[in-house]
């Protein structure tokens, strides 16, 4: 396997890209939002605090209720509205990380996840349920119906971008403006709701609200596609991490998309063949996807939108006065494209 | 097999029970809410409308939205707010039948629902999502923060009762408290809601919608118990119905419960096995089952309790005036238990 070139991120931070000054900014604010988490896991159904917590406690980048964190501070929110807020931000994406988890019978031989192969099916989609549920009853309780509108409306795009992903599955021919529709849907909503209520709490006006809007929706936009280029890329594999994984799935993704719209007839034979079916690939398909998309670039084509959608957000930021949420939004974006190297 | 003896509702109403006074008072509400339904269904992503028309149009009784629309006139509301909030009750019933749906791989064998068959797990799951979604979209509209508290409030129990079920499934020697714990949540949390928010909308005193609380949540616990009976009953098996799908599940429901406790050491091994391992059942075990049930008269006892909380719920209609709508309620209550004979 050829080692990928790697793009340079030179033009936008000369620094190793970092979430520590985020993390330094909001680490009060993320240890109550920790608590809250745990303390409406509670349930007397004791399969539901143990299955999410498995999930919640593994935790991740936490990126999404930092961004309302962040969010609400940089717009001027003086109280502790937000804490609650961002929990809510959690669950929602916790409960789509468990339906997403979820399996048909025809992808069992692809593995499963950890959820999935102790919990079976049905279980966690009933505490992604419960999740969803404990995240609307977090707006209630805060009173917003602004805030209940823009989760509700993020919550059903959601869903359709999952839909809709899941239709373009094994479609090479799927047009580039299909998948950002996709990944604007699945990935960008949730991002962009989530900065978008930290003008709501701050009852900051129209023009605050809207930046973040866009700050949320371009950085969801780059977080996927460098996601998407993540899982063919060499970078990811030096890390440990598994690559291959949307692949296998069959996943009309951006880098696929482009090798096949560049690719001759061999190779469009190739795609057609790896992708729409691929219960039939052999082992060394993925090597031969990674050769194809390195001829053409299209890794590099995909960090280069996500480098674009990153300078929107940036330039959405510039609403705001220069202060230290500004910068760490600002680390936000970098570091989410910097994942790529 | 043998012919269960038909137990007598001679007691509570002298006519047939029927839905029709119900219906024809709720006919031009529900063509209303019917209307709703297909406009809110409509998304770009093709699936979803397709999957969510295969089963709302599939329709059944709408017993849930039904009963919003009685308790909000009941209570003496004049205008339209029922519609909506009828709407997304039924958006949330539709979406838990969705996500129930959902089969592990070990339940395979057992058969599948139609929409599990033609759509498999994932979409099921999702298009359940963008149900969920869109009624608390249609909360939002209505902009009533008591009706989005006590609707987020049932989705958290009901996912909590399908988890707790879950996890009752093949335990015999569940109680019968816990079994009323699991019925309550996962069925008339929606119910008691369904009624609640009639109050909620003719902004009624705290004695109303207390009693409309009441009825619902009566009315919702004698439902189950009901269905839980017809499962193993030959009247269900005259009008052609599949019967015994709990019992190939393994479901803990009080018909089996009873006749564990009230069994001996030998009906009690058999229950063990049977319920405790589904996946070994032979078939002559369906008719050994409904034999014990018959012999311990569990089907009786368990249509009993549903006569006695659908005295409960008659019982709470009376804090209202004399009505056609309080009419058409108890018909609900009557028509829910006569489902028996």
């Amino acid at each position: 396997m050829t080692a990928l070139p790697l793009p340079s991120v030179a033009e936008t931070t000369p620094a190793e890209p970092s979430l520590d000054r985020a993390k330094h900014l909001v680490a009060d604010d993320m240890a109550k939002v920790n608590a809250l988490i745990l303390d409406r896991l509670q349930s007397e159904v004791g399969m539901i605090p143990e299955l999410a917590r498995h999930l919640i406690a593994a935790g991740g980048k936490r990126i999404r209720p930092t961004l309302t964190l962040l969010s609400a501070r940089l717009a001027g929110h003086a109280g502790d509205r937000h804490i609650g807020l961002a929990t809510s931000v959690e669950f929602i994406h916790t409960a789509t990380l468990l339906h997403d988890d979820v399996v048909d019978e025809s992808d069992l031989r692809r593995g499963r996840s950890t959820a999935n192969a102790l919990w079976g099916n049905k279980a966690p989609v009933l505490v992604g349920d419960f999740l969803f549920s404990r995240a609307f009853q977090l707006m209630v309780q805060d009173g917003s119906l602004r805030v209940l509108e823009l989760l509700s409306n993020a919550s059903a795009v959601i869903a359709e971008g999952e839909v809709a992903q899941l239709m373009t599955a094994g479609e090479v021919g799927t047009t580039e403006a299909a998948y950002f529709e996709v990944i604007k849907a699945k990935t960008a909503a949730l991002f962009r709701a989530a900065c978008q209520i930290g003008a709501v709490v701050a009852e900051r006006e129209a023009e605050a609200e809207q930046a973040l809007e866009v700050y949320g929706e371009e950085l969801g936009i780059a977080f996927q596609l460098v996601d998407d280029a993540l899982d063919y890329s060499a970078r990811e594999a030096m890390l440990g991490k598994t690559i291959g994984d949307d692949f296998r799935e069959g996943k009309a993704s951006l880098p696929v998309l482009l090798a096949y719209a560049r690719g001759d007839a061999d190779e469009r034979a190739f795609w057609e063949r790896v992708i729409g079916a691929p219960e039939n690939q052999a082992p060394p398909d993925l090597a031969e996807a990674q050769r194809l998309l390195d001829k053409h670039r299209t890794l590099e084509a995909t960090f280069a939108r996500a480098r674009a959608s990153g300078e929107r957000a940036r330039t959405a930021l510039r609403t705001f006065a220069p202060s230290p949420h500004r910068d760490a939004m600002e680390d936000v974006i970098d570091f989410s494209i910097a994942r790529a190297f």
